[in-house]
């Protein structure tokens, strides 16, 4: 006797497409075929599509922030969002603060994400502090552990690490199969253009995204793609903005390099008009994060690049600041210039959604594309799979059940999320995820959350290398 | 009670891979799981992979030829061959004869194919003489009927359409949402090059593969890009020898042109230099095809677009004239001149083991990519999916299970046709199809064909344009 | 003592700007200097820019055409209607009809020049009937007498040569030492195109410029590109619009091809919005030529291309109906379709203001420049040089004085052509050239043409290899 | 009057080439006719070739050294080898050392110039201290007198400026209207690799053109051109050592940017190889030089960039060390490892004969193009123009007397400079500078140097912006 019985869904996987029952049993998926046998639950799913679950695997939760700053969600608030959102495993970053070790890094998110999780939950690194008993032996030890992808950044003074450590970081990774994520964006020439820009008193917002500039996003891609090719390590290029750093991993990949690329919903559906606010005043923070949506050509691209192979993967970039509070967008300072408005917005819960109705229903991507996109790549790319990502014997039973025609609007109160906004606000949309299940177990359905924090379990990671790309 | 349970095989499709039980029912794929209930006929499958049966979407079978040539392969051998090789669908050609009706050719053709299948057939048509009629009254009448896509050659004397003839053909194709194929290689150039070859003595076999230059491919498939380009239509740029027309098709897929194309194992396994034989003898006759194997670097090439999605489809362009034979490679005025020597060589069955071997067991694709290329993606293009390209409930029950590790040999005793060599003869593999079953039956296993040609059906076909991409 | 001497000009070449005195004797320059001695003639040139006198090397002068047309420039109105812009040097095309060899072509061109020259001409062949009679006696004789370049044309029914022909030719001119010089365009792509928008009622002659698409001539000076290089000749792509061939021609010189290009003053200053007239009115009519001017972005690319080197030569391909005449524009049909809109604009008078005005005064291009894409590389190009082309020692005193200040207008009446319009009435154009001398004599002057039609020599010339580029 | 004729060259200017003679008075050129006057001294040239005298916009002389390490130039052995080998002028470097200010540093080498030079001189800057006071005072005033451009380093431990110095020099470059010049290779990434090969036991000077990798150079060739970009000044990318950085440059250029390059004798006469010495020991050492010489693609790459604009100068980047030599190659830990080798190579009198040898003599470039790279380019980049750079009425007679024909061999004999070697020792050549004249002095002729250190003149710069690109 089955668990859980969907009955007559279209399953959608990253190739495949047609319409059969899925058997679950123990939280795992035992069984796909005309019709399943007899199930303690039984979900009726005609006209629905079943997907696997979405898999965020760029997401920041809790991370503490300097300046008085705190970032709106907790382990608890996002996964809450995520699994409002379709989601049944994020992937946040346990930050390593300079000074620390990684392991008090990891252990303080354990901490933190204990019994807080309303989905699955496996962490990124990120190094700040690569000292050689950080490369040398606890990222070794790490990554053994499970702990296989490390973020670094080539900006933020708080966390940029320089050529030659990013040089001994990738030759890490490449010793150890690890995988590097990399903000790329020109430290320098982001401090620069915010100089002039302060010079010439254009403080609003909005001058956040010319201070970010593509070039310096561009530069910075090289540069990392650069130190990859020396190094002989593959890399995921994330939140990539547009065209111009496209068009360098475009060349590096036609070379035959490991570079991978992630982009985000931010660069579909918002360009750096919207950071203009109302007339440029303040309410431009809402949309400033790093790098900035850029305008409608780069939005071409993007496309064009999740099309064709250029991206791998479609994250959130999820990163929460409350908008009317001294503690977020509005931090002391904010109102006078756009550099100390603190970087990043929430799209936890909107990804899926903005993705599906932009791509799917308005016939840019497929639905398998999509389901590449959002789920199979992340899980082959950080060693989840075959356990997520897909709708297959054996896998872990994380499925979102879609409506793929139901027309309704992003809203604030859609997001579940510890944010006092969306930037997706009031958006239309055809295409949502009327049900999340995780491990078999319904955790959001018809616009509720009906999990528990303890629905989540934590997801050791093999190394990436083998599976993919797919 | 089903009648065929396969237990226990690791599954491949295009996306995943994962080991479970499959079981059929009606020659239908009717359950997957990870125990499948009793079944008439038991197959145990550890150790081996499971996946869809090969569709070689290029295949020329029975073909009239002028100059009392014969084609080495009928529908019986061929199709023979074919399940040999681990296919269960191939697509040959119904070819218009100049003056003759297409309801003709293909009427023609269904006489020749019926009963004679050993695996299952669908026709693609080529229009040689498209004439008002032809474009206008059977071209859509025949698409409705589904012979869905159709072959146009831009060279050879007797089936070249000029640009104008193109344009024409294109733009019904673009009314009547059908797919086009084309042989790109420029007619003049080539009958140019061989008359300065021929006045220069340069009559072996190997001269065929300078007089079919890269620059005369490079070039039509540039031609046939920009008539699409005018018209508005998808088309398929077929057997893609390597670096230069490549080029072409990625700039047009970078600029969002609906632009397909194929390779075959020509040109990943063989050099022009095959062609020269034992000190340019006649043997290099053996290796002359259309367009030639090129070298190296374009070897490297053609992998490198096997990746990165440069190429959706990797078919055999089977098409075999026996070698000591004056019907064959050996007809009058061959020892003479490279230019009458009959183009061709026979791929069927080896087109599969030869990717897998040097692509899959070599580890420059992955498994899912080699499914991709030669089974769901030909099936997506032509318009056969979900009955065929798949292992997923719904779907015909047609799968090859392959040994992967096995290490064996290419020989002409394994190739099951009606030529009498094989051009990969010799060649050491890795990884070979033990069994082929078609709509549930074992039509070849272990070396033997044990199907009849009374297997295989005749499939009517969709168009193409919803399901692909994937 | 000198016959004349001008003084204190600023004389430009291709590479140098510098003040100085220059002597000339039997119409030859044989002194340049801070000061040179006493003539019986003498120039003030302060102030001004002493130019090499422009080489227009595309122009088309009483050419018969079909159906009742006549073109509206005779040697003796074309001539001196380059003098009176700045040219001293023509080279219009002998053009061979169908069934008459090269000869007698030549002999009726210079019978139809004889005595009707206001400055210096040499011809150009275009061939139109590559019987191996002309190909094999008459091409290489005619080459051997001076005539070193011909043209070909892919486009127009009784012009244009097929690929076989085209192949041929191109192997003769390899042989020979000849340049060829290409119009391209894809003779099915326009036909195709047009009976597409004549049945959709689009006949007005804007439609001229949609019938030949950017797609037909890039795809045309691919397709030239690769029988030039099969054949290993240089060729000269003449008239280029825009982007699109552009990219081709690009291409073609990065991998070391001898691809040289041409562009011409309508791709500059008009758009195709040019063609719509009033209101898509027949006034339209006054912009029709092949190719057509494209868009501001092909302008953007012919600058940079200009710049760069993608560009050797700037030529006018003056090539003038007159307007309100049933010989002219307003041919029989014409009003019912752009098809029969005569090809052709004026441009011989217009081409240096034009250039001299958007490249040089709005500083797009130095002077230097200037001078060879306008003198010093057509001169090269065509073997003419150093003769002509260049302000040097023995070179011809070909000189045009420009005053590089003045601020006019260009009309009809400054063009002194037969034509009863010219397309670029009414425009602005700061610089001017004051005065056009002729091999020492002044023929053009303060807008008036002050030479007879006796004073231009006919030019037989090199073969171009050895000098080009410098 | 005249001081002096040179009477019957073949004068060769970026443009042109005619046979006249020169008359000089002053030192400069007031008058080039078929025959000119009488003069104090005549010089028969019949046969030889009159190209403007050599301009080498990069040279190294007498810059301090760490490590006990002495150039083996001065400005007196430096000058005179630029002499014998057909320059008239070069533009050595006045380097900034760290704490000193700019003018310091230029009163420096005026004084270790006085007096020594046997031709023109002029100095660049070497910014290494980039401080408010440098850039805010200094550096203004200084371009004001005539220093108009600086070069910057992105690579050596005492030279290197970090992005955010480079984007502030780049800027006050660009307020100030200088030319900047940059030294572009990746400092960390060559530092990492230079570490792992001394892991290896990899220490023999040839493992420093492994150190100084191709895709260090192209990244910093790619930062330094963004940058460029983000602050819209013109930068010369300097010593450009193969394909990898080229591209880089022509992407640029398409682009539009102002990136000028220039490259080097060692770039196209020599290859890593040649860094290999006698299997592998230290006369390597002769050969190490930054960046190091790559391959024979890099070589052909290089010879189409010279052709087809990508470079706009050829310098020798003239940087002497002794051989056999403890202050010279020799130094302490040299022998252990080629970090410590010395990096520079001698080349400032064999630059012309290995450009005009490879290039014009063997038919890659014209001789315009030739005088153009080495001399009329160089004098417009630099702000010399029309001074020098030319042979036309008001420039300097600064011309070299080359005879184009004569087979030499080079030899350290013939390079009349203070370094015990030459890397080019035994290169077969054809053609010679025989002549040398500086402002219409014969400063060298026949191999030996005849001028005297005081012969050379202190040159001032204008702002380069206007003259160049011609």
């Amino acid at each position: 006797m089955l668990d859980l019985a969907i009955r007559n869904a279209q399953i959608v996987t990253a190739a495949d497409r047609y319409v059969a029952d899925i058997g679950i049993r123990e939280g795992r998926i035992v069984e796909i075929a005309e019709k399943v046998g007899a199930a303690a639950e039984e979900i009726d799913a005609t006209g629905l599509w079943a997907m696997p679950g979405g898999i965020d695997a760029h997401v920041h939760l809790a991370q503490p922030q300097g300046g008085g700053v705190v970032m709106a969600d907790d382990f608890e608030t996002g996964t809450r969002s995520a699994a409002a959102g379709g989601n049944t495993t994020v992937l946040p970053f346990a930050l390593q603060q300079k000074g620390q070790t990684l392991r008090e890094a990891v252990q303080a998110y354990h901490a933190s994400a204990e019994g807080k999780c309303h989905v699955d939950v496996s962490f990124h690194l990120i190094i700040t502090d690569p000292t050689p008993q950080v490369l040398g032996q606890e990222l070794p030890a790490l990554i053994k552990d499970g702990y296989t992808s490390f973020k670094v950044f080539m900006t933020y003074d708080d966390l940029i690490l320089n050529d030659a450590e990013l040089l001994e970081v990738f030759d890490t990774a490449h010793r150890e199969q690890a995988l590097v994520m990399v903000h790329a964006e020109g430290h320098d020439a982001i401090k620069f253009m915010t100089r002039k820009l302060e010079e010439a008193g254009k403080t609003a917002p909005y001058y956040h995204a010319i201070s970010h500039s593509a070039v310096a996003e561009r530069e910075a891609t090289h540069r990392a793609i650069s130190h990859a090719e020396l190094t002989d390590v593959p890399i995921v290029i994330v939140h990539v903005s547009g065209r111009e750093p496209m068009e360098q991993i475009q060349w590096a990949k036609r070379r035959g390099r490991k570079i991978f690329a992630e982009t985000c919903p931010q660069y579909i559906a918002l360009t750096r008009d919207d950071l203009k606010g109302l007339n440029m005043d303040f309410s431009g923070a809402k949309y400033v994060c790093s790098p900035p949506p850029r305008d409608t050509d780069s939005q071409e691209a993007i496309w064009e690049g999740l099309r064709d192979g250029t991206f791998d993967i479609f994250s959130s970039d999820h990163c929460p600041f409350r908008y009317e509070d001294p503690a977020g967008k509005d931090v002391k300072g904010a109102r006078t210039s756009f550099k100390w408005v603190p970087n990043g917005i929430p799209g936890v819960a909107a990804r899926l959604p903005v993705l599906f109705s932009e791509g799917v229903s308005k016939g840019r991507i497929t639905a398998e594309r999509f389901v590449a996109l959002t789920a199979t790549n992340p899980a082959k790319l950080y060693g989840l799979y075959p356990k997520k990502g897909t709708i297959a014997i054996g896998a872990d039973a994380d499925i979102a059940l879609w409506d793929p025609k139901v027309e309704t609007t992003i809203t604030q109160a859609k997001m579940h999320h510890g944010c006092d906004y969306t930037p997706y606000e009031g958006m239309a949309v055809t295409g949502w995820p009327v049900r999340t299940i995780l491990r078999g177990k319904t955790v959001a359905a018809d616009g509720e959350v009906t999990g528990t924090p303890a629905d989540g379990q934590y997801l050791p990671r093999k190394i990436s290398g083998e599976a993919f790309p797919g």
